[in-house]
């Protein structure tokens, strides 16, 4: 079922307005093009209107704010608002700087947003002002477990229906929900978390899903999570003697390119609570 | 013939001033570097004057624009004017919003530029105003193809005689004129496009081409075109089982890294009208 | 011995905040996970101060500077000197611009440096207010080779103990000194030079090394130089028909990323003057 969700991103070619960081925003762009969309970036304030209107979703993500690119966010989220477009925010560092914590927090107050995606010191912290965000990657104390999965749930579901959007946490456990029910995916490798920007990545890739499929955003969600996860799996096949994390993210990204809606349904892997 | 170009890219390793978008601005570095030439940024208003100076050409490219790289851009054009440099202007999205429109019409009025390099959209809108970009890819509407081919030459001529300047139209055929000649270029494969920033990386490259071939930029142009085109076909043959649009990315840049003037001579596929 | 400084950077997981350009930053992120640090950008200056707190190290790259960057140098460079953490300094294209050699030396000046890492001309122009920078690759007149090794030894003891830091210059040869002694390296590859940013990963890489061996940071220095030279030789060996720049800088991204102890022990090529 999740395949439909990626043929849908195959047949219509989103266009995706991305208002990202500096540091992974060329992969972001290249894997929006794999899944089969069309990315556009631009964190002007004076340019952002114009280009947000003629996309059919926007990517925000607070990786490398400036006051410029701050500014642009609530334009372009104002904007794509009035249009009915799907929104993504993610909170790339939440809790690992008020600037960061703030800008996410007043985003979500005052944007219309489809979705939040983040990993979960940044979804904790945003939900309970607590967390213990270090850096730009989730502290191992936050983790999702086998362990404290039902605890989990239960919160992501209490967030989600608070904040009145789907909510993706990502890592080695992914959840997804959208309040009611809460996608648990098991897709993916450790050895993403060494790339960076895979997450960066996913939240492009899954803007795209969400134009795709309009009506169905959480399982749109949960599809970009489990494409993303599944290419993880699948890239690493590919991988030979003296590969690394270099090489890895170049097949993560080809192997989206040569995903097709029967080899995700075939090895998505999630259960929906 | 065109082989001549690049081995005089290659012998004088033309050292090419960049104002480009932070989206695909590692691979533009990158392929300068593989086809002979150095690259170096700076879009500070501050830093651009000293910069350009030392440079033999200058590549704008309006990918990102901000009112600071916008004021760096005529600082830079100004002064790469005076010293008789090399100027290009790629128009990344003109006619997807004001701004980038606006702001590629005053570059083309105010600076001394060689040669206009975009999209057909891109190009339309700076001839007609008009033009149907969406985002930053051409529109299917606009594609130059073998049945409209005499009207895109003719329309191209007219615009190159106008602007005075070498005009460059990528795409499936790709077109070169300074007005009294056009290039009719059949090299590339379709897959390109689904890789972010082929157009800014020959956009730079070709800078290096006109540095290096000061009296001949209708011929520089058209070499860097081909040797671009020519680099996604050999590229391609070395694509393997799994590899996808990120691999690709990487083949084509290597495959400038080992392009010489005699394999460019046998592959450029072109024809001068 | 320099192997035990990398098992540290792999025990420890060093947290290194980097103000840096936007050409090469995504391959600073990766190298820096690669060698077992975790890397995060922030370059605005209401963010830096919470972001450099959390963090154990400091590396600032003037390649791409703008108004607010420099800014934002000063605020981090404060504070982490306040917290005793390791800060380093890539001085890119000093000499290039008025721009890039004052807000060099005012860094260094201002800032308690630990390193301080450039090519010889870029720290020629530091020490001397001469050499003869060319964009931001070192000119060929300055370079260090083995019948100037024993003047180049000397200039840079003088320049670093004047300087209170390490300094290392990288090239074919490749020198760090404290003002005591020297290490003079001899790994790496002339092809490293056709890879954009190889200094800036290196940079990168060198902080995280010095944040995991806070009381060694001549000989963590030394390290990340070897590692760095010995991973683009061992990423050679893995270069197939038709590879170029673009494979050979992920393969040098993956040899860091399989780079042991054990290694580097073996493979570092070092004298000590």
């Amino acid at each position: 079922m999740l395949g439909k969700m990626l043929e849908n991103v195959q047949a219509k070619t989103p266009l995706v307005h991305n208002i990202t960081n500096y540091v992974t925003v060329n992969d972001v762009a290249n894997v929006i093009l794999a899944s089969g969309g069309s990315p556009i970036m631009s964190a002007e304030p004076k340019d952002v209107y114009d280009i947000t209107s003629i996309c059919g979703g926007l990517n925000i993500n607070i990786g490398t704010l400036t006051t410029d690119s701050i500014e642009a966010m609530f334009i372009a989220g104002e904007r794509a608002g009035e249009l009915g477009h799907q929104i993504l925010l993610d909170p790339v560092g939440a809790g690992a700087s008020a600037l960061r914590t703030n800008t996410a927090v007043e985003l979500m107050e005052k944007l219309n947003l489809t979705v939040v995606r983040g990993n979960i010191s940044e979804i904790k912290t945003l939900a309970m002002g607590s967390g213990t965000t270090k850096g730009v990657d989730a502290d191992v104390a936050d983790a999702v477990t086998e362990e404290n999965l039902d605890q989990a749930v239960t919160f992501l579901k209490d967030f989600a229906k608070k904040a009145g959007t789907v909510v993706a946490i990502t890592g080695a456990i992914d959840l997804v929900s959208d309040g009611e029910k809460c996608y648990v995916i098991r897709n993916g490798r450790p050895e993403m978390g060494r790339i960076t920007g895979t997450g960066c990545q996913l939240s492009g890739m899954m803007t795209a899903f969400l134009v795709a499929n309009p009506d169905q955003p959480l399982e749109a969600a949960a599809a970009a999570v489990c494409t993303m996860g599944l290419a993880g799996e699948i890239g690493w096949t590919y991988m030979q003697d003296g590969d690394g994390n270099s090489t890895y993210r170049n097949r993560i990204i080809d192997a989206v390119y040569n995903m097709t809606p029967e080899k995700l349904n075939e090895g998505a892997k999630y259960e929906v609570r």
